[in-house]
């Protein structure tokens, strides 16, 4: 069966553990009653799913299973609470994402699909009109991507292709990157998402890969992160994965220190999975 | 206060959860009746606490809290539940641990203290009356180690200072370690773990450190681990701690794979941590 076309079921009971640590659920009436205040960014999730040794996949590109089916249910249920989802070039590239949600759900309410949003820089993503991300907004199974970019002209061709469907680029001014010798522009993390809420998207959960999970864990961006939602698989996949692992720290006197520790924790078992909750402790 | 004068406590309902994972209860009386087969080894329970980004500690030598109080007094259950517990020598050199059992006892029921067992093949342990091992044995608040060697003379001082507490020098026979070009020995873990057996000692938990536990996930030794018990602590240590990850497989086709899998998992929740008991998956 074609993966992106099965459909998964999340128990209410689950649902209601994750509550405290999701974005409020959005009035559907105008009343701005009880609704929170107005920011200049959307409620951020930091979500991904790791081996025991904090791998997100075996090398890039390598199709890697990690969490069993009810963790796989969860994070449609995550994209079912969220106005947008976030991934790297580098998963877009490696895995060809879909970005949709599979929950299944009543003929009666349609599924939430959230918006995709690619960080791609420098325009590295060469997607054609078969990318399973623009099939799915096509067939109305799925929303099309905002690519995020630094590039003032994007290729025509893929500006098409992404206008066709309902999608588009979304120019960020970059900083430079010192710590590239190529030419690699870094967008700041706070213009990212400040473009995502001027798109009127309130939440977004940021599900990868390495590089967008590790450089949102390291100090400052870090207090941009509102929840952090982390499955843990009972696997290793061995020295060489995909790593998450903040840049290390260090006190005054040079002794290395935990880069950041986490509060609120909750620890909920699910299948032979388990699943993290908490906040970044300040 | 000093921390090795501490007492903890584990509370029963707890210890209840763990059962499953842990040696038989050894009988009191010599009934053989129910007792497990004789076999050549102990019952293995590999354990040890990590991060989110798997590290033991922050760096060799950096004392690194990592788990909560409840954790630790868990550590120290598995210390009561087993005949010996093994360290490499990165670990006794690093750390100078105590090793021994500091949960709160009845004065009917003296605590029961496993047995050390350092892994040090090249007597680099240069330990002195003042080890703290040797200060708790002396004290009757602990037992002396048992040191792994594949040197056939450790030295006389050494060999005097641990004889004089109930401990020894128990010599293993190496194999040439071709990846090591210093001439390092390494020793087989089956024949490790056969000495350990012919002392007498039928479980021990092995804690640490790094290397240890990397060479124990590893096939073909990985075999030889009945359990496997982690405590996982909501923080990350960041890049360049001593990182728990076994080395990577490949498949035939030269692609990268899992080098394992845990079966029969259950997590724990403990305080802000989460304790997983698995078996490893044959
Ligand atoms: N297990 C899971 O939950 C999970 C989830 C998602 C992905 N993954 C895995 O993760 C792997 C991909 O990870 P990855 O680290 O290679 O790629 P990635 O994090 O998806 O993408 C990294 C790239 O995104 C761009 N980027 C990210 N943040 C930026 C910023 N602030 N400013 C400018 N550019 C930024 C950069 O592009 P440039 O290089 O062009 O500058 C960077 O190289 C894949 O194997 C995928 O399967 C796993
Ligand atoms: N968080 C926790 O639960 C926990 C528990 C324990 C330790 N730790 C931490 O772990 C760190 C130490 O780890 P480490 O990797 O440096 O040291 P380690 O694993 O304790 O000791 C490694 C050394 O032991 C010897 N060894 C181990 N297995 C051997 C074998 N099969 N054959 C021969 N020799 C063997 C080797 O000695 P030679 O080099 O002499 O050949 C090897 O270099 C410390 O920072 C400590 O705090 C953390």
């Amino acid at each position: 069966m074609d993966p992106s076309a099965e459909t998964l079921t999340f128990p209410p009971e689950h649902a209601l553990q994750l509550e405290p640590h999701l974005p409020p659920i959005q009035p559907t009436t105008t009343a701005s009653h009880g609704s929170p205040p107005a920011t200049h960014r959307p409620f951020v999730t930091l979500t991904f799913a790791i081996s025991l040794d904090s791998s997100l996949a075996l090398a890039p590109g390598v199709r890697t299973v990690l969490s069993g089916a009810e963790s796989k249910a969860m994070t449609h249920y995550l994209r079912s609470r969220h106005a947008a989802i976030c991934v790297g070039v580098g998963t877009a590239v490696a895995d060809d994402p879909g970005l949709n949600c599979r929950l299944s759900s009543p003929p009666s309410q349609p599924a939430h699909h959230p918006r995709p949003i690619v960080i791609d820089p420098r325009c590295r993503w060469d997607f054609t009109a078969e990318a399973k991300v623009l099939q799915l907004a096509r067939a109305g199974r799925g929303l099309a991507p905002f690519v995020v970019t630094a590039a003032r002209e994007p290729p025509e061709e893929r500006v098409r292709l992404l206008e066709g469907c309902g999608g588009k680029f979304i120019y960020v001014a970059a900083e430079p990157d010192a710590a590239d010798g190529a030419g690699g522009a870094r967008l700041r993390w706070a213009d990212v998402l400040a473009a995502v809420k001027c798109e009127g998207l309130d939440s977004i959960m940021i599900e990868g890969g390495g590089h967008v999970i590790n450089s949102l864990l390291a100090a400052p961006d870090n207090e941009l992160v509102d929840s952090v939602i982390v499955t843990i698989a009972p696997t290793w996949l061995g020295q060489g994965g995909v790593v998450v692992s903040p840049p290390r720290t260090t006190a005054a006197d040079g002794k290395p220190t935990a880069p950041l520790r986490l509060t609120n924790v909750s620890w909920h078992p699910l299948g032979e999975d388990v699943v993290m909750c908490g906040k970044i402790s300040r």
